[in-house]
C-alpha cells in the first residue's frame, strides 16, 4: 500500500543531524521532547476539530498532521514507523479486533 | 512496507454494518463522533504521558492505539489511510520537508 | 476566596471590542474560536508535561494558562466564570462528590 | 466572588485519606497521576467539542469538569487552587494582560 512511512521515517531519521535552520524537523529536535509532544496534543485538537466541522480535506489535512508529528517523535526516540505498524499488525492480524475489544471490556 | 493500515481501513469499513454488542470499534461507531474523538484526546495525551515515561515500548503501544482511533475516525468520516498517506506524499514527496518548513514559518 | 476570577473575567469582556493589535487576548478574539481551542488543547498538554515533570512551579503555571484560556473561551461565548463556579458548587455543595462519584459508575 | 475552588480544594485534600472504594475521587486518588493526567486530556476534549457544539450548558458542564479534574491534581501535587489564583492574579494584578501579551510574542 504505501511506502510513504517508511521513506518518511528514513528522512526524520536523516533530519537529526542537520543544521536547525535548515528545516521545520530539524528545528523541532533542536526544541526538544517537550516541543514535539506540545505538537502532539495540538494536532490532535485540530484533528478533533476538523471532524466537527465535519470537512474531509480538513480532516485529512490534520490527520496527517497528527500522524506526522507521531512520526517525528517515533525518531527522536530512536523508533521506526514500522514498530507502529507491527504492533497494529500484531493486534489485528486475524481476529485482532476481537481481541482489542475483550481488552478494552 | 505495509499492508496493515489498507487492511484495517477495509476491517473498520466492514464493521460499520455489525452489531454494536459485536465488537468494540462497532460499539465506538454506535456511540457515535463524539465518542471517537474522545478517544483521539485520550490517546493523543497517553502517547504524550508514554513519552515523558520514556519507556519504548509504551510509546509504541500508545501511538499505535493514536493512529487505531484516527484510522476508526477515517471510516467513520468515509474516507480511507490512503487518503492521508496520500496527502503526507504530497507533502513530503521531494522537497516536501521543507514545503513544510515554509508553509510553518 | 477570590476575586481574580470574577475581575478577569470582566477585563475578558472589555477586551471583546478591542482594537486586535491590542494585546494577547484581542488578537485571540480577532482569529476565532478555533484558535481560542486549539491553546485550550495546547495548555491541558502542557499540564500534563508539567505533572510528569513534577515540578510544582511548572504546574502551577501551566494550570494557570489552561484555567485562563478556558476563561478567554467563556467570555467568547457570552458565558462568565461564575457560571462554571456554579456548576462546582451544584455538584459539590453538599454530598457533591458522592453525587459525582455515583453518575460516573 | 467564589468560596467553591477554596471548599472543594478542602474536600479533594480530606479525600487523600480515603477508602478507594468510598468515592469517585479516592479512587482516582488510588489509580495515581496517569489516571488523573488522563482525565485532564479527556475533559479538554470534551470541552474543545462542546464550544464546537455551541451549546452554552455544554461548555459550562465540560469546562466545570475541566477545572474539577485540574483541582484532583493540585490536591495530588500538594497545591491548592490558591496557587492557581495567585499566579493568574499575578499575570493580571493590573497591566498584567499586557504583560502575558509581551510574552507571548
Amino acid at each position: 500500500m504505501s511506502e510513504v512511512l517508511e521513506r518518511l521515517g528514513e528522512v526524520l531519521e536523516a533530519r537529526k543531524n542537520a543544521d536547525p535552520e535548515s528545516s521545520y524537523v530539524a528545528k523541532l529536535y533542536d526544541k526538544g521532547l517537550d516541543a514535539i509532544l506540545k505538537k502532539i496534543g495540538e494536532e490532535a485538537t485540530e484533528t478533533v476539530m476538523a471532524a466537527k466541522d465535519g470537512v474531509p480535506e480538513k480532516i485529512i489535512y490534520e490527520t496527517a498532521d497528527l500522524w506526522f508529528h507521531s512520526l517525528v517523535l517515533l525518531a527522536h526516540q530512536g523508533l521506526k514507523p514500522q514498530d507502529v505498524l507491527d504492533e497494529l499488525d500484531r493486534r489485528f492480524g486475524l481476529s485482532g479486533l476481537e481481541e482489542k475489544a475483550r481488552r478494552d471490556r
